[in-house]
């Protein structure tokens, strides 16, 4: 047995089964061995932005970590962006970079290149396995370390002649790292603050978001009388009908600012303190107020949801009444197709126990209020703001749920990023709706020109955020991938292709021709 | 005037007027100044990976910088692959990539990453601007340190503010490096080396590869008997009727080996000592004989072509007859369309002064061999082996040279890197036939499954390298991103439209179903 099957072995073993990747020379001996190990399924993806970002939709939804697969350091750079969105998600990946023969390596042949500098831009754990000895043990602990805390890109770099050279064979999964529980007096001196007159604000996130952490934190709040936000982009979000509803915190600054105005103590759970996603000229950075205090009750490893529910059972609130959302939807929209009854489509129509993959950008923004009501869902977000994560986190998201449909929204311009995800859809007989809002803009860019202040901009700076000129046919891109694909330019043709959509199983494409929001 | 104003002025007062760009709200303000600087060409990417080939593209034709403009660390990262290619190439870029205010990366906000621990491992030269007093300074040192050598990826990163703060304005251009003269004692020692029985091969690369570099490289070999070959994957190589031909190394060691088999002493210029491009179980890394000495006579900043120069002199050889190229084409080809008739047809049909883009892998072997005698013309090709490069190098070179037509030869696996090149194209109504060599496969992989000695490899490895399946359709691909293209199924239909496509200005598109080489 290689080091490439005691590899493969000892991460089906450890509960890690599908490999997302795009392979070159130096990983032939992993693919060789793919085969070996019947129980590891190998998903090819045009292009590593596609691989990574699979990886990442499955993380999400799988709880567990795939594997990807990569070929060195342009590899993991073509994948870096969608591992960066990944980090941020908390998303558990076994991150294999495959590289030179370690003897190889000292001779800078043309695809060498520094890939632990690359992979420490994005991972929580680098190992560089140098031996078919320890090779089926480093991939043990790669899949420990994908799951530590709430989670983490774990790259595990593979010098060829480790894989092809003879190894001792796998080894059993490693125990896993445990959470940890909140601290007592933490709890009890949060309680007092939440019984107090301060105007408190949980801020909930990561692994809060699930229907039992919603009900844990819920209770904190309807029994203290604080306020409950989430994150803006959460990984990974359950709403609809029957689910108690959170609102996000709002991405314009300003927004956020009126949110949290008057927050006396914020206690952050599984969720970073907020502060702007980007500078402004004479705006402010931290989105705290003045004076706030913050306790984040998930540090050090606790578990977020358990910490929840010991609060909760502190402040006799474990059997608090939590409202959840009613069931409704809107009617079918009828008329002109824009961003208000695109939105109003989804939710007239969105299927039970659907995925919600949202890269939407300014197109969607009213899909969250049109939905609210609908069948409970997930909804999955572009969380590290690296564009280009949509349709291939679909992909993913497919893969570990297949029995649940999927619904892409998608921006044109982030689509462009990784449209080579829909050949793997089709590949893989996956049951996805992508919907592409075709603006024909970076629209988000005509705001943010805006709101930094460079609002006299000209038309050299404007032709940089504008994306037609040539018009990009979204029909024929996904036609060229071999997905059906239809496109909508009115309301009523939108419900009507979006409703067969959703009743094909398989990968199919709804271009929608959304005019730019005036913001 | 402000930061980004004094710096894009400053750039442009250094030459550098073309800037390749895919921005986000962090480069909003520079954005805004190319309006301010009405002789800086700001060209869109619709992905990063276009954005950094084409800067490379457009260095190699021009001998001169472009700038990027990218964003952040992801941004970065989707442009890395072909930074690592322009790496290889020592192609001069000034890549400029936006970061957070200063005060604001301190909060970790979504987009905040490493840039600088990734910029690392594709440029010579990083620094980050700090502020808006040094930021024109800074842009005048990227200039010269892009240019340093044969060329390097200068990083500058620039944080929001420093664009958006109020500046001293422009300055005056740096003096750049100059090139240094080898030493006259080496040139002597190696005058007596090649006048000695010693079997000398004279290995020729970079700066080197232009028409007045290889006639003095052949002139140094034709005087002494030794032998001549260039670097297997050449950023720059003048060839075609009139010019002095030069073998390339081989790609695949075992006939590398040949090339080099009884060298004593090999003379570098330009090139790197020649390694295996992969490891190969019981195959050598290095393909250098056993025992033969190697000098490099460009090391320490020595210009190339001077030395050869010098050292034709110290040989007495400065009238020295070349042997060139004679011209020659092959007939128009008929029947079947395969890698050979398709590399008939192009040698039958090349323009003059075209500028051919080689990113075919196995589809193109008999190029070469095709268009040795065709008019005179430059050939670029995939310097560091990351796959992606072809249609955004196209982009760069064709922008670098308004006036030469440009042929871009593509495989399908890589053609999918960044296809979104076309786009480019069309917008900026540049000259390049693309054509497409559509054999559903990772080709060079299923050579190199067999090479590595995973010979045994069963169905699901082969599933890895094979990307029918869905087929992919360039014709309509290429429509989706308004090109106008058509397949060739037979070599008549290939020269028809080959011919019809190279006297159409504006950008076409071939797809040429080639079938895979059995290699």
């Amino acid at each position: 047995m290689n080091g490439a099957q005691a590899l493969i072995r000892t991460l089906v073993d450890s509960g890690v089964d599908v490999c997302f990747t795009n392979p070159g020379t130096s990983e032939m001996h992993f693919v060789a061995a793919l085969d070996d190990v019947p129980e590891m399924r190998g998903i090819l993806g045009l292009f590593e932005g596609v691989v990574t970002a699979a990886a990442d939709g499955y993380g999400r939804m799988a709880g567990k970590p795939a594997a990807t697969l990569l070929h060195l350091g342009p590899g993991l750079g073509n994948g870096l962006a969608n591992l960066h969105n990944a980090r941020r998600a908390h998303t558990p990946i076994v991150n294999i970079v495959g590289d030179h023969a370690t003897y190889h390596k000292q001779y800078d042949a043309p695809l060498e290149s520094d890939i632990d500098s690359i992979a420490s831009a994005v991972s929580g754990w680098v190992h560089r396995s140098m031996s078919p000895d320890d090779v089926a043990t480093d991939a043990a602990r790669s899949v420990v370390a994908a799951s530590e805390g709430p989670g983490q890109v774990a790259t595990l770099i593979l010098p060829a002649d480790v894989c092809w050279l003879e190894s001792p064979g796998p080894v059993a999964p490693l125990d896993p790292l445990q959470p940890v529980n909140a601290d007592e007096q933490l709890l009890a001196a949060l309680a007092d603050v939440l019984r107090s007159d301060l105007s408190v604000t949980l801020f909930i996130g990561g692994r809060v978001l699930t229907e039992a952490g919603l009900r844990a934190a819920h209770r904190v709040a309807a029994a203290t009388g604080s306020k409950l936000l989430c994150e803006t982009f959460p990984p990974r979000l359950a709403r609809g009908a029957g689910i108690p509803a959170v609102d996000r915190l709002a991405y314009l600054a300003e927004f956020a600012e009126m949110q949290l105005d008057g927050t006396q103590h914020m206690i952050l759970a599984d969720a970073a303190s907020p502060v702007s996603f980007f500078a402004y000229p004479d705006k402010a950075s931290v989105l705290v107020p003045d004076g706030c205090g913050v306790t984040d009750i998930s540090a050090g490893g606790v578990d977020p949801v358990a910490a929840l529910e010991r609060l909760a059972e502190l402040l006799d609130a474990t059997a608090q009444e939590v409202a959840v959302a009613a069931p409704s939807r809107p009617a079918r929209p009828t008329g002109e197709l824009t961003s208000e009854s695109m939105a109003a489509a989804i939710g007239a129509l969105l299927p039970e126990h659907c995925i919600i993959v949202d890269e939407s950008n300014t197109s969607g923004l009213f899909i969250s209020g049109a939905t609210g009501g609908c069948p409970a869902h997930d909804l999955l977000t572009l969380t590290g703001g690296a564009i280009g994560i949509g349709i291939p986190l679909a992909v993913g998201a497919a893969v570990a749920a297949p029995d649940r449909p999927v619904l892409c929204v998608e921006a044109d311009g982030s689509a462009m990023y990784t449209l080579q995800g829909l050949w793997t859809q089709v590949r893989e007989g996956l049951n996805i709706t992508t919907v592409i809002c075709n603006n024909g803009s970076y629209a988000v860019l005509n705001m943010e020109l805006n709101r930094v202040g460079a609002d006299a901009a000209g038309p050299k700076a404007k032709a940089m955020l504008d994306i037609s000129g040539p018009d990009l046919d979204f029909v024929a891109l996904a036609t060229g991938m071999g997905v059906p694909a239809t496109r909508a330019t009115t309301a009523d043709e939108f419900v009507a292709q979006l409703e067969a959509a959703l009743a094909t199983p398989g990968p199919v494409l709804i271009e929608a021709m959304v005019p730019p929001l005036s913001l």
